[in-house]
């Protein structure tokens, strides 16, 4: 396929590099940012835009990759009719984006996190499809498959609780690191001697249910231990309130063992 | 070195194989319920007891790894005096819980969480140590730099810390994980799908400091996406709470945008 890629960020510079390592061809790296789109064009063997005016009508695939709350105005200055598929990569965002300015379009979000420091297999990577009609889901969905060997059809509402499940999973899981290591440093200690442990906690639950795992003390219903907690946690409340409720969620009884 | 472990649970069971495998001997293993000193005295060939009236008094070690709460009472049934190492194995239990009843003390706490399923490397797992005197450290951090690479002297108040950090990075992590895999449930989706994203997640903070790579809404000041999350949180104020509560810190903004 030969495909145009909207955005230069993460996802953009994952997926093209997927995309060329199955054969796609890349035509257009397009961004805002010349700059931008000069970089990621380079190692993908693309052309480099940064207007509207510039992209090409011929793909095959245009593909959306900005952040959630650009994808409208990306839609609004596309070059209209576009006979190509027209997809974007998010999960909160609904199809209704599309409006009426492109004919055939949809969804390709892969339920991954990407950072630019590590490379990530992405045949493993769940990809959420959506399509405008049947055909263009097809259309979709043999491209996803392409890259994953976890493709699956999601509506816009099922893709949108991926997209909170993964903001508990994965955005507010490294929140949680982080305390963890700002309470290690106020104490002179590393957060090296908690990367066993985070690393063992995710492990786990690759063969498990994360209900049927769950260690600690809200679990145990150990009050005294809950109790010890709370007073170091004494000057920082935040995380005192942080404490008190996700263990009565735990469980089910508050701190002071009040239900 | 001769030991007996008091105790039969997941600790006990991962130590005492650890310490077998270095060469140790396990005189014994006590618990209250005479079948599980049974069942775990049998894996690590020694005398299964349930009465402290048969402990021996010959050993070199004693390793109490019973819950946090049943430490002192362990402890307010030893024989006295004994001549060997009396130790716990608990982050949130401090040193003075030996009292006098013991002349030698100290700690030897695994910072790892343990299940009966998932055999684990000992040898990679930080051990904090403390002891009753410079001698008695020096003997229980000669013990446990046996079973591990990673062993470091810490005060109970450091180890408290840990024992904190510890429960927002496992135990409160884990159940971030369970929420999400709930919230996939009830939208006929399969945790399998996060699956890959729980993994990197944790992977990406093995060689960054966490606040390095946080990603997400929050982060972003991403107030459309963060306010479309909490509708579809809506009836569930319990999540609606955890999620304004942790994107606020993150972002410093509220959902709302609000400072």
């Amino acid at each position: 396929m030969e495909v145009v890629l909207l955005g230069s960020g993460n996802v953009a510079t994952h997926l093209g590099h997927a995309l060329l390592n199955e054969g796609h061809k890349i035509l257009q790296v397009y961004s805002r940012a010349q700059a931008h789109a000069d970089a990621l064009a380079r190692t993908l063997r693309a052309q480099a835009i940064s207007d509207f005016g510039t992209l090409t009508k011929e793909a095959d695939g245009y593909i959306i990759a900005v952040k959630d709350d650009a994808i409208a105005s990306v839609v609004a200055q596309l070059p209209s009719p576009l006979r190509g598929v027209v997809m974007h990569t998010a999960g909160s965002v609904g199809i209704e984006v599309f409006g009426a300015r492109v004919v055939r379009y949809g969804v390709l979000y892969p339920v991954q996190t990407f950072s630019k420091a590590k490379v990530v297999d992405f045949s493993t990577i769940p990809v959420a499809v959506e399509g405008s009609d049947e055909e263009t889901y097809g259309w979709i969905a043999r491209l996803a498959g392409n890259l994953s060997g976890q493709v699956f059809r999601c509506d816009s509402k099922q893709r949108l609780s991926i997209h909170v499940a993964a903001v508990f999973a994965c955005n507010f899981t490294n929140h949680l690191y982080s305390i963890a290591a700002d309470l290690l440093e106020e104490y002179g200690l590393d957060v090296d001697l908690l990367r066993p442990l985070i690393l063992e906690t995710a492990e786990k639950v690759m063969d498990h249910q994360p209900r049927d795992v769950q260690t600690g003390p809200a679990i145990r219903n150990d009050e005294r231990t809950m109790q010890k907690h709370m007073e170091l946690l004494e000057n920082q409340p935040d995380l005192k309130a942080i404490y008190e409720t996700l263990s009565f969620r735990i469980g089910g009884k508050g701190v002071s063992g009040k239900v």
